[in-house]
């Protein structure tokens, strides 16, 4: 699985009561949680592509639909606003390169979750959604929740959680907004770091 | 409190510097990391029960109203389609037990938050809500998010932190369906294991 | 920056493998973790201000929209119900004191994200957000949620994670309604306390 790597030089690993006991129990993982913001004990690089549905034609593609319509608090002089508001409901795909999966190729996860507009003068978002792995390299989620501010070209979401092969897992998502079509699609790449991992 | 138990007998104990100190303080409780994802420092097993108003007649039993409307992705065959985009808000009742509570019997707790469907092909749904005691045995919350993949018969959750006799709690929770009535009730049976408690 | 203030004297210190190397990284930020809940490693207070859009001549000051309306799930006697199931998205002013900015006075943060009401009965809600800070003090976010159990005079919402200045906090937020101005105006005081912390 390329674009994946572990790095986990130097890890904080904390003090053990018990060890030789716990060595008996059936999942062996143990805690680790890295001793440095330049250490993450987990990094890997992925792409989410969300294809909004456009309300005419997209149904067999989009994979993320507005529930909600845009309120009038928008105070942009464009003509569509900022979206204030607009909810979208995504089950985005996840690719660990930049294309979307061709024929049977599985994507490396779904992203599944929503994210709303939440400014006047600008566009700004903010998303929560769980990374949903079911492939050969990764089964289990990654929880994320956070601001997405549009205007920095890097933001920084919190992964807060994690379940199967990343049980208890916490860190950060790096974000940039690698591709934009118009108004129906949008590919951000995300910089995922883990600094609490089970391993 | 049946149904409750603490499991703690191996756990992970960080390095106290100043134990002594912090001996003197009002709230003497300490931290308490798991060490192997075998062994929880806290387990218990919860009942939610939602009951989905139906528009017409069940506004005093129902705990969970939709909000949003289904959007037209859903691609099923279905004549209802899978609800993508449908997103309901909850107060639900949490038991101990698998049975509602009766007369003036208090619940467990209260689940309190939304969840909606993502999915365009079969039933999926994201829930984040946050447990919410007031009972004889606890104060305080626990708050949860994840995705509720909903074709697997049992899916794990993020328990994300925790306020009260809960205080800054991590852990997971795995939840299967446990019964349904039609569209307008459910009830899951909650696996509640904190791997990280204060004690 | 009055009303600020760290409180780090006694700290749990997680036991550190290869301390002499992880100095030679960027980021010389180390991990704190509190050993009491009356110890945090980091203390703020500041106020949430809630100006709600009225549909009619507040555009320009409101930073808050109701995007979905209440249902008829609200069991209440008041004529407006209890707005169950009615969802606003913020983007709120932060500020240190009770008073909003004057002028070209910088807020300490914004509070931008969603709740909703959730109750049949009375007033409650369900809150998560971002406090997104950027100003000379701190750069960086804090993400939140819980519930708002606003028949209490205070709640506790956790601290699920934290991005720049704030990489990888946990930690309580304390609220209590501050002040209310009829229906469209809400400033809650927020008493910050991270137990999690790289300094």
């Amino acid at each position: 699985m390329q674009g994946l790597a572990a790095s986990c030089k130097i890890v904080l690993v904390m003090f053990l009561l018990g060890l030789g006991l716990a060595g008996a129990t059936a999942d062996s993982r143990r805690r680790v949680v890295s001793s440095s913001p330049d250490e993450p004990c987990k990094k890997m690089t992925l792409y989410l592509h969300d294809i909004l549905y456009n309300g005419v034609n997209n149904t067999a593609n989009a994979t993320a639909a507005p529930v909600t319509k845009p309120t009038d608090l928008s105070t942009s002089h464009w003509s569509n606003g900022t979206f204030f508001g607009m909810l979208v409901v995504f089950d985005d795909l996840v690719t660990e390169g930049t294309a979307l999966p061709v024929g049977d190729e599985e994507p490396a996860a779904r992203a599944q979750g929503f994210y709303f507009y939440d400014k006047k003068e600008s566009y700004n978002a903010w998303f929560t959604f769980s990374l949903v792995f079911d492939s050969k390299a990764y089964k289990g989620t990654l929880n994320l929740m956070g601001a997405d501010l549009m205007d920095d070209e890097t933001r920084d979401l919190s992964i807060v959680g994690g379940t199967g092969d990343f049980f208890m897992a916490r860190g950060i998502a790096t974000i940039r907004t690698d591709a934009t079509e118009g108004y129906f699609y949008f590919r951000l790449k995300m910089d995922i770091k883990l600094y609490e991992c089970y391993v």
